[in-house]
């Protein structure tokens, strides 16, 4: 988008770590805003964002105009992922991740990247644009990066700005949601209901705080889960004052990762054992084989960057 | 798709004319077929389309499984193109260019082709993979072949195998009508109605076929025209039986292709004449012809191949 932060930084700075060459994109998408969102007051600080993209190691800067996105106007190609596009903040705003699946395709088909770097923080923009690249047979892999916070907890983005200093304070009650639930489940509390409950007590301190939604999701699908476990998605997302803010975390990634590693282990262990072909449709051994490796990977949680 | 013929066979000679080598993809895609529509009984021959892609100089044949198409099932990416989708063709058969983007989208991307040639018969859906490769800002050239006839005039198509004796003689008025519109407009006529109400009668001297559309339209855009001109597409659907049949033409093709090779010469004159850069982004005058040079080529006509 733009309004770039340490947050960026820390994708831009990933992404110069394992790749020759770093492009920075900065758009403000018109597509994926509501009717009554904030397109129009979105900080735009184009030179800032350059000065940041440039120390952060970017190579180049990407900024297309709204006409060299979307040349045909309302008469154009949108790009949809059905069913995950209406789940957590697809919910909330209608249309939304259709303007990000949209806008990231184009982007995606015109740098073509080995690789792209997205942040945790949009947990359900990630598992949306994995399911549009493994959809759309784009060769990218999306690599997803930590939640950058403030020293208070305040996780980093370009719409805090818009807060005042109560509000700030006010905000607060998103991280130690987030916080307090992670501590729960590391004790062993996995009944979404409870989790759940938990966190609305914790909103329910800070009426000033509109909840929009408090999940617990299978972190891939999206859908609700009524048992945590490793790889589930607890997420939220309020308004403090009338600024829309989310945070998230994926429970027992430690554990998922640890649990990974053994079933891709396992599925190339057992491939391996099989017979691996480099022509595997002639070898419907090799083809289950190379399925099972291949969901194995698809499995690995969003936070194992 | 597949059930391969002839006009198939002309587009990968048009291919293999112009490219070093010819990927031909034979995919019956579901998701371009109506819940009431041919899908299961749809013609598949795939090793008489081998052999005849082999024959007419094809160097791969892509052959997914709808399961390597749709990994994730009705949970998938789809892409739109909003308001061409829903002419024409579109009109009659919701969702079928939905599908159509949706497949084609993935095959550009998966096989990365510099030319993608497809046959004029199916006009509309040129329109629709024309505006989504631009928007989606895939680096192909999409190459129109004219239409391949019998020599009795019927248009080439897969489904014709659908038809009786009967049902096939019936089917002449679609090549019939679209050749005295052809006629009627080299004569001068260029009233909509006019060439409407002409095929119109065409039609009712064979009660059997039932019209499905009859259009004079802008064939980029696919919008009604009261007036023909160059570049109006005409085209008519209707079932013969059960089987729906298509045809088409383009009005004054030698006309349009004068008129753009002039506007085509003049923009690039012209952009000679205003100095052109290498770095356009410099230089506001050389970016004004570039752009009128490529909106000039992008006005070039389907059958200009």
């Amino acid at each position: 988008m733009g309004a770039l932060h340490t947050g960026h930084a820390s994708l831009i700075r990933a992404a110069k770590s394992s790749c020759d060459q770093v492009v920075v994109s900065i758009f403000v998408n018109p597509t994926q805003f509501g009717p009554n969102e904030d397109y129009s007051r979105y900080p735009r600080t184009f030179d800032a964002d350059c000065a940041l993209a440039e120390s952060a190691g970017a190579t180049a800067i990407f900024a297309p105009s709204v006409e060299d996105l979307y040349p045909n106007g309302p008469d154009s190609t949108f790009v949809e992922v059905e069913g995950l596009s209406t789940r957590l903040d697809g919910a909330s705003r209608p249309g939304h991740f259709r303007g990000v699946a949209t806008v990231v395709s184009k982007l995606l088909i015109a740098a073509e990247p080995d690789r792209a770097f997205f942040g945790q923080k949009d947990a359900a923009q990630v598992a949306v644009l994995r399911r549009m690249t493994t959809d759309l047979l784009l060769p990218v892999e999306i690599v997803v990066c930590p939640i950058v916070r403030d020293p208070d907890g305040l996780a980093l983005s370009s719409r805090n700005i818009y807060l005042s200093a109560a509000e700030r304070s006010q905000a607060l009650v998103l991280s130690r949601t987030v916080h307090q639930i992670e501590s729960l489940a590391a004790q062993g509390e996995r009944r979404a209901t409870v989790l759940v409950e938990a966190a609305n007590q914790l909103f329910a301190a800070v009426p000033e705080v509109r909840i929009d939604y408090i999940e617990l999701v299978d972190w891939a699908t999206l859908l609700p889960v009524e048992v945590a476990a490793p790889g589930t998605l607890f997420a939220v997302a309020a308004y403090v004052g009338k600024t829309r803010l989310i945070d998230n975390t994926i429970l027992g990634s430690d554990a998922v990762l640890e649990h990974l590693r053994r079933v891709e282990e396992n599925a190339l262990e057992e491939r391996d054992q099989e017979g691996y072909s480099l022509h595997p449709q002639t070898n419907e051994e090799a083809r289950r084989c190379e399925k099972e490796a291949s969901t194995a990977l698809r499995r690995v949680p969003m936070n194992r960057f």
